[in-house]
């Protein structure tokens, strides 16, 4: 994926960094980690501190020390899901802040001028996203205004920099999720999301919408399955020709303690942990696993030391990172399948020692 | 200050370490900052997560991944201010764990075994801290036998390479704090440790006590001043011969939002750092004032995001190491005088942008 601050290699893992900062790293610290873009969200750093604080310090990148590129969500979904008294029109969404309830106006084209403003290099339209489980109508709705909204969103494009991305939603209807992609293929955007999945939904039934939708989508453009997800579902997304992916999980995880393995989940709480002197995974080459046991981590986590959150994101991060790595060389030399039957061979190996 | 470990440049200032984490930094980060030697509390240790586990593990070097030098306070000042239902005789302290409530008995001869069970380089006599204000004769009498505890220590020595540094009480009675300084220089201690200081009285009082009691110490040994101080304080117990410091206050107030300066304190939440492009301190050469705006650190902080507690901690203790350095080079020079006034020149002058 060429972007104006370089090359993305995709299929790619973006960590999230909601409010300009990927909890507890520093920039250098992902750069390391192989880090080729992360994400931010536009509703959360509009409320906090503000895009005109961002605009005036030079924009996202510089206030945060970060110079490769940058994703912000449009907050489509942080609107629906967190903020209190929304009300939504064909104009646009009237939300109250999560932080302190003042008011607020957000439209398409506010959104796109939002995310110019602090020159990321990749905004996403706004869109609205049903509740999961929702009626058939009320889907179907939110997928059309979410299209209308969408050429708004082209429209309002000002800034060449800022490559701009659509959401495709549908809810679980395939049949929807298919029209849509067919609908969007025909707007000119630089790339396609997939939203409003894993909202709650067993997994065949993201998979069947992922597979609805991205044979449909343009085929040299990036395709961005939104908020997804554990290591399973990253393989599985890359062998339904997804580019994209962001996910809170090995963050979040992470600070609770839990770390992802080539064999599994350890949750580093557990007494068995308490003498052990081993990596939390001997196969891993991170910083966290190349000088500490298990017994520090534990201790560490069960203090609530600060760094302990550090040494677990930095670990999780690594591990999706490098799953991504192994996934693109893999596909690169043809090895896909196999590095999929591998991957889940060695997760049945190592059930027995996740602790 | 030669060490089992190496050499340690005196003044100097240990970062404090408590349970095995200076916390938030990594081991690398410490040695970047430049510190030569930090410290742990075996009280804190030895209720969580026990030394048996730290033993196991091969020690608190290996455990925590720091490979230079280690002292370990002997708790003696957290058994009395922290843990509930103590109760002291001549033979020990027998006390409830301030985590769980388990009774648990600590004398002179296990505290010594404890802190070379996990390899410290400088262990430290257990001893007993009167409260503040006390009374004459109580203060009297844990001077004394914190004195007979001093010598049972010595003679449960088993370990060469870890030095032993006895605690110099003698509450705020400067003739008592001289009496006890000359019979300790008698009993052969690696160093000696200033106890009982900092603990509410006025800072003149802090000064005295210290006047009254370094002279009396063997000039060829080193002096360490306990859980003291600002950075003031730094500078004028190194004018009284003080040759090691440790304090809670840059790493604590870090995580607290306040900077150290060199024009004096920063207080981040200030509604007037809110666009403030300028780094902590414009003199400062740490990576956060390389790399951050006030306007970042504040959004951090207000966050309540990890990576603020982080920087914060290395911008101060940078800043405390970096004043232990230009007090080694200015006493080298000869010029300790003219380092200390225009220490404080600096503050005054800095006085109205420290926000």
């Amino acid at each position: 994926m060429l972007l104006a601050r370089g090359v993305v290699a995709t299929p790619a893992f973006m960590p999230v960094g909601t409010l300009g900062t990927v909890k507890s790293l520093t920039p250098e610290e992902l750069q390391e980690l192989g880090a080729d873009i992360i994400l931010g969200n536009i509703y959360h750093l509009y409320l906090r501190p503000g895009v005109e604080v961002i605009a005036a310090l030079g924009g996202l990148h510089r206030f945060m020390n970060w110079d490769g590129p940058i994703l912000t969500d449009s907050g489509g979904y942080q609107i629906f899901s967190l903020a209190p008294f929304r009300t939504i029109t064909e104009e646009g969404v009237t939300f109250r802040s999560h932080l302190d309830g003042s008011q607020h106006f957000l439209d398409p084209e506010k959104v796109v001028a939002l995310q110019e403003a602090i020159g990321v290099d990749i905004a996403i339209c706004l869109d609205e996203c049903p509740g999961y489980p929702a009626p058939e109508a009320e889907v179907h709705q939110a997928a059309a205004r979410t299209l209308r909204w969408a050429q708004r969103s082209l429209k309002a494009r000002r800034r060449e920099e800022t490559a701009l991305f659509a959401v495709v939603q549908g809810g679980m209807i395939s049949t929807l999720r298919k029209e849509q992609a067919q609908a969007f293929r025909e707007l000119d955007f630089d790339g396609y999301a997939l939203g409003g999945l894993s909202v709650g939904e067993e997994k065949d039934l993201t998979l069947a919408m992922v597979e609805a939708t991205t044979p449909e989508l343009p085929q040299d453009k990036p395709r961005y399955l939104m908020g997804v997800g554990t290591p399973e579902d990253l393989v599985e997304g890359v062998a339904r020709g997804v580019d994209l992916f962001d996910c809170v999980l090995p963050t979040r995880n992470g600070r609770n303690g839990m770390a992802f393995t080539s064999f599994g989940r350890v949750v580093i709480k557990n007494a068995a942990h308490t003498q052990d002197p081993r990596p939390l995974d001997e196969a891993c080459g991170c910083y966290t696993c190349r000088h500490y046991s298990r017994a520090y981590l534990r201790h560490l986590f069960i203090s609530r030391e600060l760094l302990a959150y550090r040494l677990f994101t930095l670990h999780n991060l690594y591990y999706y990172l490098d799953l991504m790595t192994r996934m693109r060389q893999a596909a690169a030399q043809g090895r896909f399948a196999d590095f999929r039957r591998e991957f889940y061979q060695n997760r049945l190996e190592g059930g027995n020692s996740s602790g």
